[in-house]
């Protein structure tokens, strides 16, 4: 190996492996974004997105912002892709995510950075591989927090299977995860008092809902090679997997995947139909991505109301915890859904799904 | 039936039957939305428009705007897009529109909304179907009129051929519609005191061109899925015939359908050759979308000029009458044109065509 | 040919053929364009680009900078794009460029519009092809240049081979033209103050990097229709190479080609993985297209470090003379690079290659 070689190898980064995490290690992310009027409108053309909150400014300034506030999901996307070259450049899976806070809402023109703490690491049995645990944040250009989650990652070890152990990372540390985010982070505005129904198109408030009501979103969207990678280049997440499409024919998909996040936020931009009221997220207990979407899968949702909760000394608003799922080629009038038992027998069905997403939104009441 | 179901009914929405509609009834429709600077550059990244007026801010100002208006055409298709989900979600055809009025300039950072009055109610004799006509105006935020125009739509009835005649709409109600937009809405500033030749392209003024003079616009542009999935995004339309691969499967079309306002914007930015000056649309007074055009179809253009009008008391600026076809997989050398007669066997020529749009363009004089 | 016939061919325009090309001919090109918050959205959504300068205000700020800078890429394919109507719209080849000295930074709401000199024309022995020589300029609204470059292209005549060298071209004139820019053009900004390693993602200064280093930037990014077509109609390139694709179908080719600007922005944001620190181009020296780049190609990138320059008086910054060869298909492991002889075999690896660049970036000093 020549020496230009090595001096290579030292200047673009090829990610890290599991020896490369330290518990506690606080990693600042590289690239912050300002998230401009641009960034917000391809969001919307490659989601479709609708809810008026985010694409109208005079409706939002009725009810209580500067503007129309920055969609929740684009957030969480960007701070997510920010984390993507230092946490799971080599994941083999993305395992999943919980207490995924937002914060505060951004606004045009605003930048937004990330940092990650390490906070578990557990080398699996084989050795090939470990569980990386971090809580990651998005910061404003203040370093005001505007969104915090848990996310969990599989990375293969550089020693191998070979030095079973030898990993170096100190045993097992598993982190405790709240099966849900609360308290729930509540908007201080005001929200109801000039909130059009005619303008989000929906005259279904708070009260109308009910635990166990399911909802078919009946649109479905086919997701083209293009959108999903002007998405995920969007949101800064630079995995291989989104854009390589050669090095992916020698994978077992055979192809690129779709970035799960981008499914999220299609997902999301689906229960409009339904659910147009319910502009504000507050948090993702949980999300789950069953199976990889491709380019060419159309996707449809559907969404049971798990809870309805009424929010202290609020009588402008109420939350509803929902639990969304997204299919892919498959619509969602029978309501599909993931068994409950892992080792359960694949299905049709369960086969179609590609996403569960267990959230809580706010919405105005009358 | 469970009560979750019939909830979910009521929730999402499947759009409206043509017993939902009654006469002299206004729907105000939903997405307020606002134009911001990147709606506009996704607008020119997709269509190719280069009309300079819309895309140069110092050629607007010395011409006499604030700033570089946005494109007749995207104004146009977020207004109907936004109208979409109350009166075509379920159109079996778009069967046509008139008297479209371009009442004022768009500039970035303003907000449309939309509402549509019912005009006209006729049931067909199978009681399958029924046409309505709508008046649809776009509105900024202070609630001026924008734009102003008529459409009419093949939607299915409730009831269905076994009741026919009882779809409880009263009767045959068609309105008579100008088959042209008359007076002409004329731009209240003064155009051509700056006006560049050099910076629009072309040296050809009102007093150049010719009734009965035809262009070949001669280049061609392929549309991809990606690409008209998300202009029609941008445009609010969210009809699924758009976006949905996997139901369009089942259709005698086999696949998704480009949305005909986007083959119109295409069509238009076309027209910048041969047409580079006329930079202002001040009317639409009919248009045909012969065929459907499908991604991977690459369309081409020419334009005869209809008519050469001069404007009361404007030495400035003289109107262009133009019927600009649009076709699919056929270059447009030999100005390939409708069989004029309804029933004229169909030839590889009228198949190619998918668009005739009659129309006035405004161009500065010498 | 009727009279209508005649007027079109003169309303809309075939670009120029080699006769049409005089020495020492200004040509003011059309399209001014403002180049808005979205153009430098749409820009990095489709290039990938994350060269920190140019996606952070606040990053911009603390270096110096009003705001974060478009990137010089956009501009020069903005500029080039402007240039195609008038000059390249026939060209069999785009020769090459050279001489491309970036000379100021623009920001998002200023104007760029182009002009070009003609500054040498050659007809080629068998009389069917000549080549232009152009330099052109990219300037701002007031007028003052930005950028500069020469490129040169092959067009045919009009008069064809059975008139050879009847096409009234005064003979041979071929201008000097530079292995090199130099004196380079220096930012005027002292950067490195508060140049922030975390925030570009890379430790690695000017200082760090030595002649003779190659670096493999890892990654590779598969290329669609749509994302090229938005690309080049936002860089106002509207040859019809990139767009018809039933046009191109009867062309040796195919299908669709992807304009060679865009394969070296995306080339040039693949560099961030290694250069994350080279935010600023001085200077590009010479390009060559080896191999078109077709829709469904996976690009890859290495870098060779040709040359390391301190500049006169300043201690904040470096330059560093950059080779970055970009791939299709093939992965950059190897260091692949075209035999430095004309006529020499092809091999998989020279197929495979799509772009050599010999250009000057400036890095923060430590």
């Amino acid at each position: 190996m020549s020496d230009a070689d090595v001096l290579s190898r030292q200047k673009s980064s090829r990610g890290r492996v599991f020896e490369d995490f330290s518990l506690g290690e606080v990693i600042e992310h590289a690239s912050p974004r300002t998230i401009g009027d641009g960034e917000v409108s391809i969001y919307h053309a490659l989601t479709g997105n609708r809810f008026t909150l985010q694409v109208s400014d005079p409706f939002a300034r009725d009810v209580g912002y500067h503007a129309a506030p920055v969609d929740d999901f684009l957030v969480f996307n960007m701070v997510f892709g920010q984390s993507v070259p230092d946490i799971s450049s080599n994941a083999i899976a993305n395992l999943g995510y919980a207490e995924v806070d937002f914060l505060s809402q951004l606004y045009v023109g605003e930048t937004v950075r990330a940092r990650s703490e390490v906070i578990g690491l557990k080398e699996n049995s084989s050795g090939e591989t470990g569980v990386v645990y971090v809580r990651t944040e998005g910061l404003d250009a203040r370093g005001t927090p505007v969104l915090r989650f848990v996310r969990w990652v599989m990375v293969p070890t550089r020693a191998g299977a070979a030095a079973k152990g030898a990993s170096g990372a100190a045993g097992e540390s598993i982190p405790p995860l709240a099966a849900q985010v609360a308290p729930l982070t509540i908007p201080r505005h005001r929200l109801n008092k000039f909130w059009s129904d005619r303008d989000t198109g929906s005259p279904h408030r708070w009260e109308d809902y009910e635990a166990g009501e399911k909802i078919d979103h009946l649109s479905g969207v086919t997701v083209e090679e293009a959108e999903h990678m002007m998405a995920t280049r969007l949101y800064l997440n630079n995995s291989h997997t989104h854009f390589d499409g050669h090095a992916m024919k020698s994978t077992p998909f055979g192809r690129r995947v779709v970035y799960g996040g981008h499914v999220i936020s299609i997902a999301r931009a689906l229960t409009h139909n339904g659910l147009a009221n319910a502009c504000i997220v507050s948090a993702i207990h949980g999300g789950r991505h069953a199976n990889p979407t491709f380019a060419g899968d159309t996707l449809y949702a559907w969404t049971e109301v798990l809870e309805k909760q009424e929010l202290d000394r609020r009588q402008d608003i109420g939350a509803l915890r929902l639990r969304t799922t997204a299919t892919k080629n498959l619509p969602c009038a029978g309501f599909p859904r993931l068994p409950e038992t892992k080792g359960a027998k694949k299905t049709p069905e369960s086969e179609a799904i590609v996403l569960e997403l267990d959230y809580t939104v706010i919405l105005p009441r009358r």
